[in-house]
């Protein structure tokens, strides 16, 4: 997505199916399918009769940073040649054409091409024009087709698109990880530790007169310890809130050590934040 | 996909996330990232702080038919307003934040959003400016992160296409159909039906030495018997090989009815095409 971390010294996939653009008309749709296809690993693209002067400033700058795919890519005049090396081919198309072939979906499609590939085939996926996509010679040539869930009532996709569902459904179909998972800086909160920040807390408002009617009580502490329990707390983020009640409770503390502390966040790690050592004063009892 | 079967008649899907594009600098991207929602059933679009004139002939152009999602797209000075009255919002990013957030990818992060959705709430998705992604304090404000399995070496999707990949796993968390299956025009063929076929045609090729050295026989006829069988034949098929067998062994047959048919698809459905009646002959004993 934009913006994104792209890792240079990490290499781009290799193996997935071969792309195959039949008569492509605009060349910043090539450029784009280039992109796409780096954008999930794949890497080997082949073009069908192109317009003779297709790979021009614009293809090279919708390519975005994907121009190796470009350079590497193979012309050929049809598509029974550009096919020619191949054991298996998925023509894609969005329109049933009484050829009786099997039809899968990305989710099944992206499997069945690894199996493929993993099999040892060398496979393809074949793209048609812009406006009229596919003929239905060209479907002949293929295995099967694949095809997308769209909205029936606006199926027409952009070529590069087309060409972007196919590679994510190949990167889903290798198990590929996300580029990073949740991350936290701090462990959890142990239970104990969430549960004695609640004495504390309660004891302070019970103090304060909080809990009225008294017969109240008992649902208004689950409710606010139930709201406390939705953020998942880490042992940060309960030094936090102690040391937000307690600055609460006592008000203001002059010294210079806080006029400096900028938030818990910057609070050196392994050190303890001062509301800690003060919540015991005020979560005492 | 292109050429696609787009059918008018049928309502565009309602109720998706929104999507909320943050300072998209380029008209195209927005008109591409409103044909992606078409595709996909999306249709609301909010965009924060686009330039002062973005919807212009070129977007227009880029949303290839999705206008109405461009006319009703709403416009907001920041993120804070664009998500005001959201109850649930992702961030899309590529990179890790360091925020601790939950992080999830399309497969994850699309039935989250049916069951929120479902659910009665209402979610949107944000996505960053075409070169820097979201700021820190966007995703701040978002409940948790959506991101891709891209490839790490090449991880900058265009916002368009971050935008398709979104729509895609809606769609396919609604459980959404494929636009057409495997249609037959024949019913498949039954067994014993091959299995005569078969006779017929190792007879015919037994007459004329083709098992040859005879004790070879069995395993001839086993792997030839096989490669019928990967055909998945229907009761046309059959027919139409069983044609095909009786010319060549008994040479051509002058009718005029013979010179006018092209063969077996223009078979009119429910007549038996001559080489089902001459079959007999070949195929008895």
């Amino acid at each position: 997505m934009p913006g994104a971390g792209t890792d240079h010294t990490r290499p781009a996939l290799e193996g997935g199916p071969v792309v195959i653009l039949v008569e492509p008309q605009l060349g910043e749709n090539i450029g784009m399918a280039a992109r796409a296809m780096a954008n999930f690993g794949l890497t080997e693209l082949r073009i069908v009769a192109p317009r003779e002067r297709w790979l021009h400033a614009k293809t090279r700058a919708a390519a975005a940073g994907a121009e190796f795919i470009l350079d590497r890519a193979a012309i050929y005049p049809g598509v029974r040649e550009a096919i020619a090396d191949l054991d298996f081919v998925y023509a894609t198309t969005a329109r049933e054409r009484g050829q009786g072939k099997p039809v899968v979906g990305p989710r099944e499609g992206g499997p069945i091409l690894r199996a493929r590939i993993e099999g040892g085939q060398k496979a393809g996926v074949l793209f048609g024009r812009e406006r009229t996509g596919l003929e239905n010679d060209d479907i002949a040539l293929a295995d099967a087709i694949l095809t997308y869930p769209v909205n029936p009532a606006y199926a027409s996709l952009n070529l590069a698109q087309a060409v972007l569902i196919l590679g994510y459904a190949w990167m889903e179909a290798q198990g590929a990880p996300l580029p990073f998972t949740q991350k936290r800086r701090w462990p959890a909160a142990k239970r104990d530790m969430v549960v004695s920040f609640f004495e504390y807390l309660e004891d302070e408002l019970e103090r304060r007169g909080f809990f009225r009617p008294e017969h109240k009580r008992p649902v208004m502490s689950r409710n606010l310890r139930n709201m406390f329990h939705r953020m998942d707390l880490s042992e940060q983020d309960v030094r936090t809130l102690r040391g937000m009640i307690v600055r609460l409770v006592e008000g203001p503390r002059e010294t210079p050590q806080t006029r400096k502390r900028k938030g818990p966040k910057q609070t050196p790690k392994g050190t303890r934040p001062a509301p800690v050592a003060a919540a015991p004063d005020g979560g005492g009892e």
